[in-house]
């Protein structure tokens, strides 16, 4: 008999500023397994990142650091173009910041994900990607990093000796070649639950996913993006995680 | 026989941002034994306090956390009227910024130093010495604090069992009451480092400074301040290390 | 018979930033007659701001500059203790963005209303005032300032031959003295639409409003604010409007 | 008899940023005829620039408006990925806030140039030049705009209809295809006044420079860049104004 297929579910959360709220942390955080919790740079303020923390320590839920550039207008999602040194230090220091604010929630840091722009550009950008695995592992060599199967960044980290997170998305079409469709193009976000939820138990059951051209692509996750900041985000959540529990899919963090 | 005085010397450093330069640390690094390196809120790019770290570790300087406002355009010399929770808050992330950078420069943070508003605040202002304080005490019970004899700030962190280090100012004139002459009044700021290095040695062995009307007050000081960012830092440094040295004065970090 | 009254509608608008939505600016944008549009220092971003600009401008909605405290994280709601020539200059700064932005959006800056804890900061705090007057002074003397009647804002913009416009609060309780009771106060800030419209037409029919204890307090407003960032928002507005029409006041803009 | 040949000297101005000193605006403005002021997105705060307008207007130095993309911490350096509105609407702010803090020191904005990273880009990036080329476009289309000669910055601003003012770099090597050596190669920058001066003199009466080979190439400059921030700049500045003055080069602003 085989063992029991495990899958982690992540979301970005802290990303309220300020007077401006984004996403509904707490009732993610009823539903996904790892929290990817931003830092600062692009989004969260001290005491939106604090109170994420509590709230998923309260429930369990593991800490990641959602490391971005330092662009709060562009939300993170415009390539800097950042100088190796600069984006290093940079990333050591969001580290920091967000490990005293899980520590005093009672939680830690346990893993890494950059977000937005800087997670597009670590898939081919060798030399940001060196960048933020260096970083890491000079501050916790012990850190998993999660990223896009095949990617600078998961490359760079495994070399390093680095525990390599290998993501897929549920709510994101592929192409033939296993990458995301850019999401410019028609079809490239799903927003049918139930339809996001069927995708992501195959994913973990077979490794499988319809690509958008019909063709079958397969995909190694060992956990699953579910975006946070949308208004049916709770909803495509709770039917996700119905739906791999119904499999008999273990849903747990990545962390031991 | 006596036991032989001792003394701290520190320095506000790390205040450059990004293309722009203030003061020179690598001189003061020479003369100093504790380092109040910056955080990023009123001064210090991430890439600037690294830099800050190493040096100072390289030369086994102790590096403690100078803490401020979140007002780069004002250098965290305007008061913030911030809300105990968000300060605290502040603090925090603050203290976890620098303690990842000093980490991967091979050192640790190892005392909190409030800066500029916020450290002339908390002399008055419980709410936010409080906020302070709880900080630190949540995140690190064993950081000492410095700041003035008799503020608010030493008082709370006293309450809260926090190890207080009383702080004099060898280039800033005294008033009668043992308070510092505000900067705008004519004479509160001393320029000649000989005069400077006296006042020090005096501080340190007798317990006592000239006021500004000719009286003496007495001062507690475990550690003093001196300025880094005016263009004769360096020599004031030398020459207040090279008097208390030569006065058979222990220059040595409060921090075993 | 006597003259038909007038009153103007004002509301915070252009108070997004980047990824962060905050109110709904083109809902409220057609029941108000002027829109104060936050300029980028404690909110607003270029694009927000111009998209509202042009909204606004679409409408025939006059448009007026909500400057603020350079405090992004703290909305502009934290008293910063800023010297009057930095505070001058920020004023102008922000009254020349807001002016490109509303020029080519067909449109113009037409009066100055001070926001959040600049606004209540300049009701008692003379150099401030001062400061934003004179700013408003050397840019555009012939730009009205909205705030509190009584304050010290208003004081000083009639000494300096600035127009001035006060400014009523329907959706908040009054003193006895006619001024606000603070936010954290029960009963502060009022919710219902009906009672809120009622209060507008009273206080632009009668020049008087009820106050917290029950009694009459006498207030002079040639503009009402509505509050633009709650849920029922729009709701309000629309009562409010409707109400003041059906009582036969003229609501429009106090520009010509 | 041929016409005496003229030229306008411009320099980056305007860059300090609250406590942080960046060059001699004073000493420059001595020698230039046009100050590109910084407009707050990557350097100078309000104060500095009102500073900067006061003195470039009591010496009738014309003043640009520097504008540059929204990072402080990369002093505009480093390439952001901004999109076609966001980066017009950025430009559009910037122009209106340094013209209100001109018009309030007496003068006004009579030009633009990009600074930096955004220079560097839009020699290139025909959608950042062509945004740039725009939102100048919209506010003031008698505004010229200052860049590389062949950039398309002023291919795209020819074609809109702006003036362009080609412009040298009299301390930068030349390629033998009339481009600048990149800062990071070996002989990019020149340090020496009389070279540099010698070199500013046959950029203006012959419209040629040696390039880094020992080749001859064409320049054609209405204005030459010097640069302000750099320990020699006056120095440089008084040799480059003397040698064209007596050279019977007439220096002064390409601005009526």
């Amino acid at each position: 008999m085989g063992e029991r297929p495990t899958v982690d579910l992540n979301s970005d959360l802290g990303e309220s500023f300020g007077r401006w709220t984004l996403g509904d942390d707490a009732a993610m955080l009823d539903h996904i397994t790892s929290a990817n919790v931003a830092c600062g740079f692009h989004a969260g303020d001290p005491s939106t990142i604090r109170r994420c923390c509590e709230d998923a320590a309260a429930r369990g839920v593991t800490i990641g650091a959602q490391v971005g550039y330092p662009d709060l207008v562009g939300f993170g999602r415009r390539f800097l173009d950042m100088a190796s040194g600069e984006l290093g230090d940079a990333m050591t220091y969001q580290l920091g910041a967000l490990e005293a604010l899980a520590r005093v929630s009672g939680s830690r840091v346990a893993y890494v994900k950059p977000h937005g722009a800087l997670y597009n550009a670590t898939v081919h950008h060798s030399a940001q990607a060196a960048a933020v695995v260096a970083a890491v592992l000079a501050y916790d060599p012990t850190l998993p990093i999660v990223g896009l199967p095949g990617s600078q960044l998961l490359e760079r980290a495994a070399e390093a000796g680095l525990r390599c997170v290998p993501e897929a998305f549920a709510d994101r079409a592929y192409t033939p070649e296993a990458t995301l469709v850019p999401r410019d193009q028609a079809g490239a976000v799903l927003h049918d639950p139930d339809e996001v939820a069927v995708r992501a138990v195959r994913m973990v059951t077979e490794g499988r996913v319809t690509a958008i051209d019909g063709s079958t692509v397969e995909v190694a996750a060992e956990t699953i993006c579910l975006h946070g900041d949308t208004p049916g985000a709770a909803a495509m959540a709770v039917a996700t995680r119905r739906a791999l529990e119904a499999a008999d899919v273990q849903v747990r963090s990545f962390v031991g």
